[in-house]
């Protein structure tokens, strides 16, 4: 860890679909946003110099450490661990909070390959089978976390349960709260319902009563723009298709909104006259402001920036990456899994009732 | 079957949140577009005569079966099925088409109870393991149909491409397309994502080679919006999720749109000018459009309708109904899946390459 007045955020500059110029630009904003933040910037010296020579401000608080080779968008995890592993920008940067030089890494590099070299390098935590990649989902409550969005396919009722207390410990971490409330994403709220691994995490987290999140139950799809509870827990192929649907539906709305609003004078005057509430929604809409997958039960904080995001996407996942590595959310984690366990240790462990018939868990309501 | 000039729907006219209210009213409206179409109604027989009163066209055009039970919307399919067996209205709805007095059964009664009557009383088709629940989908390019969206948890890869050719013969019968596209829902569009389940369809629908429908590959939750394919296919738990999540999405977009256009005098005016404009919008976005679930892979047709909407919303579930018995559907989904079996009984079938790296299966791009 590095002096206790700065956090120190280590950046893949070579990540992305743009390199530097945007990574850079993004670190910018974030400086002028958090005066306290250092960073170091991984990848070619002479491009991020090139780049650097602009930003006066950052320059100052920016050490730059040169690598040979960037891992390209396309590559496959495999192979990036292969080619790029000691050497690359993105393994580099990961490795800085290994080290302890940096108190958190940021990538807007392959999903994949990132994760892969986060798992290598960092390892999971001792208590945690398998990490998860939690997105901050803007509801109508204000915002959400969403876990697992992507890390893994599938998740046993222990890991579901792991996922909780990482997701809540990321709650209380991000938003302030003391208690953050839990939900299982299933297809229906009645305690039939739903895959056997489910229903088993839904059971013993009710039974664990546990004093850092607060339980709630199963929640369904359109339970997420609602914000019905401030941590959406799921397996990674669900999250996944889940998170990647509403984006796509936001976008198709935000296509009809403005094919209706070009359709006669009248409704291009009525846009003209209603501009400021439109520009408020676009800004409610922006995805630029909830970029930032946090990489959840390694040691240490890794986090995913989208490819294709600007300077202002960028800055939101080095926002995130700050109150990351500002409000201790390792050691948040590591606490809550602690007791956790020592509360299960203790419980008797009911056998599942499977008496219910068949037809009771297979049918979503629609 | 009926005279070949009518289409006969049967109607449970007791189920969903408001009954024979709504359900006698929608087929009133759907009898106004469709004057070809015949109703039985199925329920309390002095509940049904009250409504009828007031509906002279569709009193002229249909038969009333009293019954002597309706399901409960919270009945647990077990309860359902042994409680109203043989002499729910539900129960009679469905039978109606397998004695052949309707082509087609409608309810809007709970999604559990019907799909486990609809396989008691219809039983699954000789070729097919398991039935779906398939859904329109309003996108960017029309409309699309995604399947599996609630009927059971999970499907093999046979079952997959089983859920394929009955999306494809749906979209034929619906659309009107001589070979509609289809694509199988994943968290990432290369060959090596995603489950082995879907990785193995997709290698055999690529092979397979069909006639009655072009495998397009991998799709992700953001192609629904967009309309990439006209069939998505998917299992049970997650195409529930994905529609609720933009059911979801779709009305947190509504809200703060609402909430946008009502906060100054300035964008108030420009609402109110761009009013034609709005409700073209809400037209697009109307969930009661795309109202109708169709239970596909069953030796008969069943749509469930929402529950909770009005006679407008029912009517455009008849609408389907009626769509579904005239094009055919059922003739259409035997005989693709004949052509399937005899293509697959002929061609090699390759054993599947696992020697891909494992951190190249589980990572989506988010």
């Amino acid at each position: 860890m590095t002096d206790v007045k700065t956090t120190t955020i280590a950046i893949d500059a070579m990540g992305g679909d743009f390199g530097p110029a945007v990574t850079l630009a993004g670190a910018a904003l974030a400086l002028q946003r958090r005066p306290d933040t250092r960073f170091v910037l991984f990848g070619d010296e002479d491009a991020i110099r090139a780049v650097l020579k602009d930003h006066e401000a950052l320059r100052t608080v920016a050490s730059v450490r040169h690598c040979e080779m960037s891992i390209a968008m396309d590559a496959k995890p495999s192979q990036a661990l292969r080619q790029g592993r000691h050497k690359s920008s993105m393994w580099r940067t990961i490795e800085a909070v290994k080290t302890g030089e940096a108190d958190v890494a940021v990538s807007a590099g392959n999903t994949g390959a990132l994760m892969a070299m986060a798992k290598f390098c960092l390892r999971t935590m001792a208590e945690i089978e398998r990490p998860a990649i939690a997105a901050i989902w803007p509801t109508l409550r204000g915002e959400s976390i969403v876990l697992d969005v992507g890390a893994t396919i599938g998740a046993d009722a222990q890991q579901l349960i792991d996922f909780s207390m990482m997701g809540g410990a990321m709650a209380r971490a991000l938003f302030g709260l003391d208690k953050p409330t839990v939900g299982l994403l299933n297809i229906g709220v009645e305690e039939v319902k739903g895959q056997d691994e489910v229903r088993e995490a839904g059971r013993l987290l009710k039974e664990s009563n546990l004093d850092r999140i607060l339980y709630h139950g199963f929640v369904e799809g359109d339970d997420l723009g609602k914000g019905t509870v401030d941590v959406v827990v799921t397996e990674g192929f669900t999250g996944n298709v889940a998170l990647k649907t509403a984006e796509g539906t936001a976008r198709q709305i935000a296509s009809y909104l403005r094919e209706a609003m070009s359709r006669t004078w009248l409704s291009k005057l009525g846009y003209v006259l209603a501009r400021g509430a439109f520009d408020r929604l676009r800004d409610q809409m922006d995805p630029r402001k909830v970029n930032g997958g946090v990489f959840l039960g390694l040691n240490g904080i890794v986090i995913k920036s989208h490819g294709g995001t600007d300077a202002e996407g960028f800055a939101a996942a080095l926002d995130l990456a700050h109150a990351m590595a500002r409000n201790d959310l390792m050691n948040k984690i590591a606490a809550d899994l602690r007791s956790f366990h020592e509360r299960m240790s203790n419980a008797p462990v009911k056998q599942e009732e499977k008496d219910e018939h068949e037809a009771d868990i297979g049918s979503a309501s629609v």
